[in-house]
Order: structure tokens, then sequence, then C-alpha cells
């Protein structure tokens, strides 16, 4: 049984920080998917992609008035987990995401964190993985080696 | 031709809020429906009171992640008023109703400004009515006196 | 019967600003009229231009303490869409403009948000003109075709 | 098979989160523990708390410098989640969870927020339970019917 | 000669800080005059009460976007204190008082310091007036006695 | 009879906002006369510096934990102006510098608004100069023109 | 040799925090002496005492702009610890001591946080005082066992 | 006796702050060592380092969620210096190295203040070494010097 990641950028604008999340989940075992759709522009289709999708996890990205990660939420009881998008503010996107009203929880990770909204994703399909447990356990032992430069 | 105003709160505990706004328009000829809807509890039914209301301006009240307003205005493109209600937090609903992304806008008022958004709606339906137009005369020049307690 | 926006920039130093929003209203078969005017240094001008103009919604556009859009509403019952202009502190302009007090609405929008203070003047008087209604509905059809690139 | 949720407190002045956790926890068919252990003054605890634990998923909670959920995220690969408590700044908390730092995840929920912490693993657990998913589909359903009072 | 300040609250509400200011000014010999006037709700009266006025300093007492003594300075060349007042936010009032533009300054003191506003405002006039100037070293060297109890 | 204006600037670094104060002071009758002392690295220079100063007015311009104004007015009565430098967080100097306790009032002007001391400045010096008097409003009518670009 | 702590509190009202300073204190073998002094309204009296103090370490006690610690500091190189005391705003204390510039260290610790700042004075003292080492570890001890209600 | 700095960064990219607190340290006759460990990534290195270490006083240097400090104090009863350092949002950094929770005191200097890390962690050292305490003074006499520019 193979599990899936869906992706979903509120603006082609936010390819930077999808590119971080690919490049991240291509180190693991998983399947993964990137659609672009808005929660303001685009409503509808994130219902439909959210609704239609048979992924485990869902990942939003988004910036400003960060509504796509809440807005994924919403649609599914799946995880979703919820990436701010730096710009002139910062604490917009940062609260618009983490300040989830009860009920409908979004996970947030920190500004522009690709790399851990895929981590994260990637720990909550290992539950039920036992190669992506190892791959996770592998890939933190290399970290712990970067950082010490050994 | 009658002006028609629908107020959404994000949830029964906004209706502070929403007293507010009634209590205002009420001093107006003016028609106004009051809904309760979260973007996150209840996207569908957001939807669907936008989509099927006949209204020419609309409110949403919401704290938190506050995505009742963009939300609303994602289903329509009547003008959108929204009120950021205070909480622990309030920069987060205060800019989680601000900084909307381009392409969609909505009109913020302050934090718990309910009074505001109401004047702001009846502003916006007296461009096409004289009625209101004046009454909104009145209204201001009594504001006036009271600042000086003439 | 024409609708017409009446935009007012604190300085000429927020031009980028104006000129998104003159961007956005060219779409559109809307009459508009700039000026620049400071709520600090030509209050007299801001009144004149306000009380002389028969501009169905305004726009007023300013940094820092941006007392502009404010200073316009003080001025007239007619829809006042302000715009925070981006600095070094940015809370500031946006602080400013969102939290009018009680009986002053303000219509505020996003950081520099030029494009949406626009469309939302264009929404307002879209109430009253069914050719701008309809084209706000393409505008928005071709919004949401750009966000998925087809 | 059965999916166990550990709580940590990181300090027993943050039991009122801790309750609004097990308060909804309770309402799935779903083991979980709960111990009170910080990350600041026992920090071996922690750490022998998690790598002891067979938990699927760990949810940390903790006030001003909230270190506890990023340090329990420090000693597992399973999914944390971090409840930042409100006090005197709330900033800091939910900054302080938030923004961890690249290659250790931490799903963050918002101020306060014990039941999307619970919501949240939940959902994590379900994902490997039909029971579970089942039960949160019949959740969000009531809570939806909350919303509007039906 | 004498010396005079004229004091603006910008509302009713805000006579807290108002009493502070007179309680002060009362233990100097200055004259003063107190009025409510609204930078919003009543700009023509802020105008003509300013223009109209012989005070020698203006202190402006204003909460949320408070545009008082920024509007009170558009119209005078003499020095002109805002005093934020607190409320939600807070930030605001603060920020929109001290960020005045290029130009037109302000001088802000404090949240709610209705008393440095009154002390600025004498040590302004006490610059031609000896008796005042030597009514403040007193007013300074009793309050650094109260600080050590002596 | 001459105004005299005492400009300390807390670090070299400061001069930029040092400059903006002397070239708009340059375009009055004023005497004027800048030092550089730090409150923190110096302050006994500080102290004398204001104490045998015959200065009519101070300006403290200073960064980060911005004490200087504060520290200039805790050995006078003079008024004292204090500019807050930007640097990597703004809030902290504009803080500082605002949030004075009761009884030694500082006049904080907006962040890097060197030309803002210096008009305050003026303004202050004006109340006993005709002359000045006169130049101020020279000054603002040259600024009207400005911003209107007649 | 005795190592000798002194504390020094910028206004009365800072007592509350004082006292936590205090009863944490009295904990350990350790002399100290408690001062009110304020580095505005008596910035001689803060240089007297402590260039006539013959305290290891020094604390420094202030809200607002909390100008005291770095004052201490000005005058001293003995290590000198900040406590920010909280207000309205909150902020403003943690960055006006937080924000030291280059050259004169504060050790800040958390706002009201006075036992803290107490710890750590024992923590400096006792590197040369066996005896208070051992205390401290006691004392760490103690409050390990309470975590978990051993 | 000598007393010794142990230096811990969270990672390689906070060099720019380490060599801040190397380049000051290398002007005091005193011992110091530098590592990288990470609390999230290396914890178990972090508590190693901390506990087998013989310094008198550690500084710990991170960003984001800055762990790292916290992480040291909770190993050791040695004084502990936390330097926060800059990135996209700072008050993160800032808030969780100062709000640290009660009994595990850290030492917050300022944003990027290797610098001051440094000297406070000389002056700590300096209580039990005569030289260290006149190479301090000589330190802050040539530091007086040029602020003056003699």
């Amino acid at each position: 049984m193979n599990m899936k990641i869906h992706i979903l950028l509120g603006s082609k604008s936010d390819s930077a920080v999808g590119d971080k999340i690919i490049n991240t989940l291509k180190q693991f075992d998983i399947e993964y998917k990137l659609d672009v759709a808005s929660a303001h522009r685009t409503p509808d289709r994130v219902k439909s992609l959210v609704e239609e999708s048979d992924a485990d996890v869902f990942i939003g990205v988004a910036g400003l008035a960060a509504a796509l990660p809440g807005s994924i939420a919403a649609h599914t009881t799946k995880p979703v987990v919820g990436v701010p998008v730096s710009g002139k503010v910062n604490l917009d996107s940062i609260l618009s995401i983490v300040q989830m009203p009860p009920g409908i929880p979004v996970a947030a990770v920190g500004l522009d964190r690709g790399d851990n909204a895929a981590l994260l994703a990637v720990e909550i399909c290992a539950l039920k993985d036992q190669k992506l447990a190892k791959q996770l356990e592998e890939y933190r032992e290399k970290m712990r080696r970067k950082v010490t430069g050994d």
C-alpha cells in the first residue's frame, strides 16, 4: 500500500517553496503530486482537487492571508500541513495558518519551511510504512553528521 | 429597487460584533439578513449562501485565522466587508483579513468594528439610493454633534 | 450614468501603487481621476478635492501614519478605500488605515495592494452598472485560468 | 493494532490545555497517555519518555520559550504536534513552536488549541484505522450542525 | 506674556488621559484649555479650533488610528504633542502618532502618558518663562525624592 | 536672543540621520551644534554635554535600545526630541524612545525622521522668535507646493 | 570571600518583581541589597549607587522604555542582569533591555522573571563559591522533582 | 586558575556571529572553545558537550526557534549566554531566547550581538580574575575614546 502526498501551491509564485518540498520528498520512496490552486481565486478547484484526491497527507503553501491550508482542511479529515510563505509582513502568513479555529486543525510549519513540511508529511506516512520509517531514521542520521561536519 | 446586506458570522460566538452591525443597520432603511457559516467548518454552506444570495453587499465577521470574509469574496464579485474579531492575539484576525492576495479584494474594517462595517455597507448601497444617502448625512451630522456634546 | 473613481496619493512617492490601481482600472469601462494630496501637508486640498469631487468611490493611498484614507472619509459619506504603502515598519500604515474609529469607515486593502483597491472600487460601482458587473466576472474568470495556467 | 497518542505538558500549569486535548480525544476510540515533563527543567525525562514511548503521535504543550515540542521532535521521527500556551506575550510561544529549524518538523496548532492538537493527532492515526476515520467524519458532521444550530 | 496650552481629545472616552494632562498642568502656572474634537468625525472643528487658537503648544489625544495629533499639526506650525491612548492593539495608536511623514512633526509621548505630554508642553513653554522653568526644576526635584521615598 | 539646538548622536553610524537634521536646520536661521555621545558607552559625557549646554532644545538620535534621548532628558528640563534609528527590528528603537516613564518626557518622532526632529525643534524655538516662525510658515508653504508639483 | 548581589528597581511599582528576586535569593547563602533608583528620574543616584557598590552582580528591574539595566551597565564592568517588567505593551521593556548596543552587555531574562534573574546572578556568583554551586544543584534537583510531582 | 568559555553554534550558518564572539574574546586573556551542535538535530551532542565541558560560561548562538541556549542551560548550572541570530522574522529568535521559563535562566543579549555575548562572558569570568577585570576596564576606555573619535 502506497502513501501519497498532495501538494497545493496557492500561486505559481510560491514555487520556490514547492521546490523545497519536492527536493525533500525525492529523498524518500513516496508518491507525491503538485497542483496550483488558490483558496481565493479558485475555491472550487481546491475543493474538487481535495475531494477527488487519494492522498494521505496534504501540504498547502501560501503567503499573505494564507487561507489555502485551512481551505484544504475544510474539505478533508486527512492531515493537512500548512507552509507560510515569506513576504513584506511575514506575521500575516504565519498567523493566518497557525491560528486555525477549533475543529479544523492545520499543522503549521515555519516560514518558507517546505523542507519541514515534507518531512512532517513523511513522518505521518511512515506510521504505516516501515521502509519510510527506516529512511527517515537514515535521513536524520545524515543530518546529524552534517551538523558536526563528520 | 431595494439594496440588501447579507451578514455572515464565522461562529455564534461572534454575535456581539453581529449585534453592533445590526444595531447600526437598523438606523437606516435597508434590508439585511444574518447567517452563521464557518469558512472552515461549513465551507459549502458559505458557498451556497453567497451564491444564492441576492445581497448587494456582504459582511463577513471572523476571529483568529479569519478566513470567512476572503471565503465569501472567493464566491462573489459583490463587495465584501470583513470584520476582524478580537481575541488573544488580535494581529491574527486583522492581518488575515487585510492581507488578501491580488485579485480577490476584501474591505477590512477595524477590530470588532461591526458599526463601521455596517456604515461602509450602507455607504456602498447609498450610491444608488438617494434616501439612504440622505440618512447617512443625517447620521454623520448627529455623530458630529455627539462629539462636542451639543 | 457613469461611475467615477477618484484616486488620491499621499505623496508622489506612492506612484508605484498608484500605477497598480490605474493598470487595473484600465481593464474596465470606468472613469477615474488621480490627484496627489497629503492629509498632513495639504489638508485643505484633500478637503476641497473630496468635497468638489463627483466621484462615487475614493481610493486613498498612503504610507507611514497613513492618515489620508481616513482624512478623505472625514469629508464624504461616499465609500473610501485605503491602501497602506510598505516601508520600514509596515504595521504602521496597515494599522493606521484599518483601525479607524467608530463612525467613519475606511475599506482597508492589503499592503501595496493597489490592484485590489481598484477591484473593490469597481465591485462597488458595478452594483449599479451591469456592464461593469459583467466585466468583473470576465476578469475573475481570466484570473482563474491564470492560476492553473490553462 | 492500536494507535497511541502521548501528551507531554511542559508544566502542571498547562493542564487547562491538557484537559482540552483529553476531552477531545475521549470522543474517539484512541489510547492516550499524559505526562508532565519540561524541556528545560527535566530534559532527560523528556528524552527517556519519548524514546521509551510506543506512541504513534506526540503532542507537546508549552508556553513562553516553548521548547518542549521541538525537544520531543529532537528525539523521535514520529509526528509531533506542538501547542503554544497563552501568556503575557503570546507571540513568544507561537513563534517558538512554529519557527523550527530545517530537519526537525513540528506541527504547530493555534494558541491554547488543545482541541485541534487532539484532532490533528487523530487525523494522523486515522490513516491506518478505518474506525477512527469514520469517527472523524462523524465528529466533523456534528460540528457542522453545531455551527448552524440545526 | 502668558503661554497657553490647548488640549484636544479625539473623543470623550479619552478623558482619563485628559485628566492626567490637566492634573499635571495644574501644578504649574500655565493657562490651558480643553476641547473635544475628532479628526475623523469633526475635521472642520479641529481645523477651526487650531487656527483660531492662541495656544503656544497643542496636545492631541487619540486612540486607534490616532489621526488627531497629526491633524492638528497639519493646521499649525506651533509644536504639537501627541498622546496615544491604549486599547486592544496599542501598537496602532503608537505607530499612528509616531510615524508622521516628513514635514509635519508630532512629538509623540508614551501610551496613555498624559502626564508626560503635559510636562513636555510645560518644558516648551518654559523656554520663555523663567517662572515655569523654575517650577519644572522643583517638580523634578520632588519627583526625585519620591523615587527614593525621602 | 538666539535659540540653539544641540544634537547628540548615539554613534557615528547614526550620521545619516544626523545629516537629515542638519540639512533641515540649515534652511532656518538657527544655531546648532552636533556631538557624538553614547548613553551606554559614555554616560558621563552625555551628562556633562547636556548640563554644560546652553541649548534650548536637544535632539537625541539612537538605534536599538535607544536610550540616548531619555538619557538626555534625565539631565535637563529643556525639551528633548528623540529620533529612533532603523535597524533589523525597528520596533526596538521606536518603543525605547516613545515609551518613556512618567515624569521624564521625550518627544519622539518617526523612524529615521531627522527632518521632523529638526522641524519640531525649530517650531519650539519659533515660539520666541518671530523670524523663525515666519520661516516655518514659508517652509510649509513650499512643502505644500511640492506635494502638488506647482 | 562573600559574593554580593545588588538589586535596583526602576520604581517602587516594580516591587512585585523585586519580591520574586528576593524570595529566590533567600534560598541561597548569598548577600544582597535592594535599592530603588530610576535611570530617568535619578540618573546620578544610579551612577553613585553602582560606582560605590561592592556587588559582584547587579540586577536592574524596569518597565516601559526600560533603561535601568543598560544604565547600570554603563557605569560598571560587573555583570548586569536586566528584568523587563510587564505592562500594556510588553515588547517595549523586552526590546529595550535585550537590544543593547555593542560594547555594553546586559543579560536579559524574561518578562517579570525576577526568579530567573536571581538564579542567573547566583550561577555567576557560584563560579567562585563551591557552597553556592552545590546549593544551585540542589535547587535544580528540587525543581525537577516538582515538575513531576515526586 | 584559568576561566574558560565554551561557545556552541546551532548551525554552521551562524558562524558570522561566532566570529564576532571570537574576535571579541581574542582581545582578552581567556580560553575559549567553539563547537557546532544543534538542540534539535543533535540534542545528545549538546548534552554531552555541556556535561563534559569544564567551561565556566557557555554561549549559545541560534536563530529561528532558537532553543540552543535554553537547551545548554537545561544541562548545567553554569551561566549561559544566549545570542539570537537574525533572519526573516527576528522576534522569533529574540523571544525564544529571552522568554525562558522559571528555574532555567538564560542571559539573552541582542540580535546578532556576538560581541556583547563575549563581553558578558568575560565580565562574568573577570569576577575571579583581576587581570581580566583590568582588561575589561581598558577595553571600555578604548571604546569610550572611539565614540568621540579621540
